[in-house]
């Protein structure tokens, strides 16, 4: 009778186990290196978005004006809203500053496998530093996640680069380049066809020369980096591919480096970029698109009118994105199964003592079902059975005359009796293994 | 530069981490029962609103028209959107269902202390039982919440009441009354003076002798119960007596009966409520609204177009919401405070051993924050300060030239050296005393 909209997901519980042990696997490591939570309003003012990239990224919003006259987009993503949060706060806040959020954003796209329209990201970023540490703590906590998540060097590969090395080698050439267009060209390479690319670099500014020893010079590998400087004569492209150099040299100190690939034409699609940026990539190739991405965005917070703060960060994708592909890819899903420590099993009238059971049992931290449908045994065993109830604890009028309980362990279908004023007693975690 | 959007609000980490530890306590209370976690859209079809409830909602909705000219709005409350799930999923869902979720929630009203327009609820849900055990269980889940965030008795009281009592009562004067209508001026009586209350009830049709017995009716409480069918001559009201009695007792078994007062006046604003309703209230008044409800709403998935499936469910509201208020009252409301386990302060060149002891602790599952700044000795001191760390570990140039590194308690100041080799070691949580 109704539907849920298009690009939207339901998830239910099974399903939802697996995302929330992915999302809790992220944020773990994330709290491990010292980032602490926020929450963010899921509006924000259009304009946020319309002053940095223009017009027409309203046709990728959920944008509309409210009843009070504002004109208001779902959020598309958070870096505008942590920066503008940032400038609100510049005096109070202590830096570096290190802040994550788990939440959904929402794009008005064509949905495809692992694209929706309202989708979660963990957003992780830190303000205040420039030091190239910083870039591979951020490295560091998608790689650890990563790894957390089941996934080895195998099975990912972080494609390390830096705007500067791309915009250096464009300046060099000693043209009229739009740098931003060029840029938003490099990004979709991978995804169009070459006369495609080579079309818009000239539409760029570059002639088809250029874009030929463009390339050539993007095709440098990590042992070559040194010869960037030279090859281009640029001042601010050797400098690039030293601090690219230093942030790797910091991510091998915190054991990520290895999952590290220089790919200087890895260019990240938003404007806001400035120095280091990454792309996670499926390392077979199956998961075809970029998994998620991150990088350095020192200028955004001067430019919403805050003092100069260089930035860094990353978001990985943990529900309804390309991440649970690349995991399943990979053979490291969580189960999609829901868990249970106990069902209490009532037969007839034995309400009262089958709940001070259950609320012992749910005190010491259990997760504990009982009957709240008035049912019969074979029922609620079969329901106990379906929410993968690892004891049952079967309170019967007859046991109870007898002053017992049956535990049950339903794995084995053992079954054995204890006296019910000892059940659960001082045992942290009663089992028919402590009765039988 | 940008601001905030009116009713919206950045939440910085100290008050997150304030928030975050309501939002597990209660969350954890619900997981002990058995709910398990969804996750559902922000936006549903404004119809699924507006045919419940009529054009009108739609002027609290943030509600618009998307690209695709679909009219959306953003999810003022949950129970649409799952009512929906279930009627998706109705043949492969085991029954009972019981599901929770957390998520913010939108509605365009004016904001007031306590009341934002976008606020945080945490939905706890049971699909597929009448019976009053059901009932109860949601009472337990809203009263051990509040009990495991450290309020008492005398803090808060759940009044409790029963939709068919209101409607039993209204039927039984035999007079052509909309129910829905004085069932909404009853649920504002206590917002609006005497004499509106009897207009609206008026208008409703009753007369004002109907108005003044309906009020002694509404007057009966917990020990009056059982003579309200006489009073009535109604076997509705004797029925739904009978049912709310029944559930007050299961809630005695659940150890909730306690935070329960039959309050027969209270009726709940949503018209889809068909059996016990109940809402929470500050029992000293000082917070003048009630902080959350909930009830049963059997009718509503055969509504949507399912088979028909009671249901019984509450939504405390965790953030952006006038618990807090209710806690901070009380004086119970968690330190906004963030914690941090370790600092490893760096002194000269030593990141590769710093990084190699902060990777080791973090493993062990501790907060970890080092020098991600180049930052001086005092400098990264007053950081760990402000992060409160509990120990800072020192790893000096010089520390190093003798194999150490240097172990301060904040607490105290207090330090001493450990061998560089043997930290962490073994230890689950080294911290000075390990050392001195």
């Amino acid at each position: 009778m109704y539907d849920r909209i298009k690009g939207f997901s339901d998830v239910y519980p099974p399903e939802m186990a697996a995302h929330r042990e992915v999302i809790d696997t992220v944020e773990g490591v994330a709290a491990g290196y010292g980032f602490r939570e926020i929450s963010t309003p899921a509006l924000e003012e259009t304009k946020l978005y319309v002053d940095k990239s223009g017009e027409e990224i309203v046709e990728e919003l959920y944008s509309f004006e409210d009843k009070g006259g504002r004109h208001v987009s779902m959020t598309p993503e958070l870096t505008p809203t942590v920066a503008r949060m940032v400038v609100a706060k510049q005096q109070e806040l202590s830096k570096p500053i290190k802040w994550m959020s788990t939440r959904p954003f929402w794009r008005y796209e064509e949905p495809q496998q692992g694209r929706f329209r309202e989708f979660y990201q963990t957003n992780v970023d830190i303000f205040g530093s420039a030091e190239p540490v910083a870039d591979a703590e951020i490295l560091g906590v998608a790689a650890d996640s990563l790894v957390a998540l089941g996934l080895e060097a195998a099975d990912f590969d972080f494609r390390v680069s830096h705007r500067d090395v791309l915009s250096g080698i464009l300046d060099s050439f000693d043209t009229d380049v739009d740098v931003g267009d060029a840029i938003r060209t490099v990004d979709k390479r991978e995804k169009i066809d070459h006369d495609e690319y080579v079309d818009g670099m000239v539409a760029a500014g570059l002639d088809p020369d250029h874009v030929a020893r463009f390339d050539e010079l993007l095709a440098f590998e990590s042992d070559e980096l040194d010869e960037l400087g030279a090859a281009t004569g640029s001042e601010r492209v050797a400098d690039a591919v030293e601090n690219l150099q230093a942030v790797l040299a910091a991510a091998e100190d915190l054991g990520v480096r290895e999952y590290c690939t220089v790919s200087l034409d890895t260019a990240r699609g938003l404007d806001y970029y400035t120095g280091v940026v990454f792309e996670c990539f499926d390392a077979t190739g199956d998961v075809s698109r970029a998994v998620f991405g991150g990088g350095r965005y020192d200028d955004l917070i001067e430019s919403f009118g805050g003092q100069p703060t260089p930035a860094v960060g990353v978001a990985p994708g943990v529900m309804n994105s390309t991440l649970p592909l690349l995991l399943k890819r990979a053979g490291v899903w969580p189960d999609e199964a829901i868990s249970t420590d106990y069902y209490i099993l009532q037969v007839g009238d034995t309400r009262a003592v089958a709940a001070r059971i259950a609320c012992d049992l749910r005190e010491s931290g259990h997760v504990v079902e009982s009957d709240i449908a008035d049912r019969s045994f074979g029922s609620q065993l079969g329901y106990a059975d379906s929410i993968n109830a690892e004891t049952v604890v079967i309170v019967g009028e007859n046991d109870l005359a007898n002053d017992e309980v049956t535990v049950k362990d339903m794995e084995s279908g053992d079954e054995t009796t204890a006296p019910v004023d000892e059940f659960p007693g001082d045992v942290e975690r009663p089992t028919y293994a402590d009765f039988a």
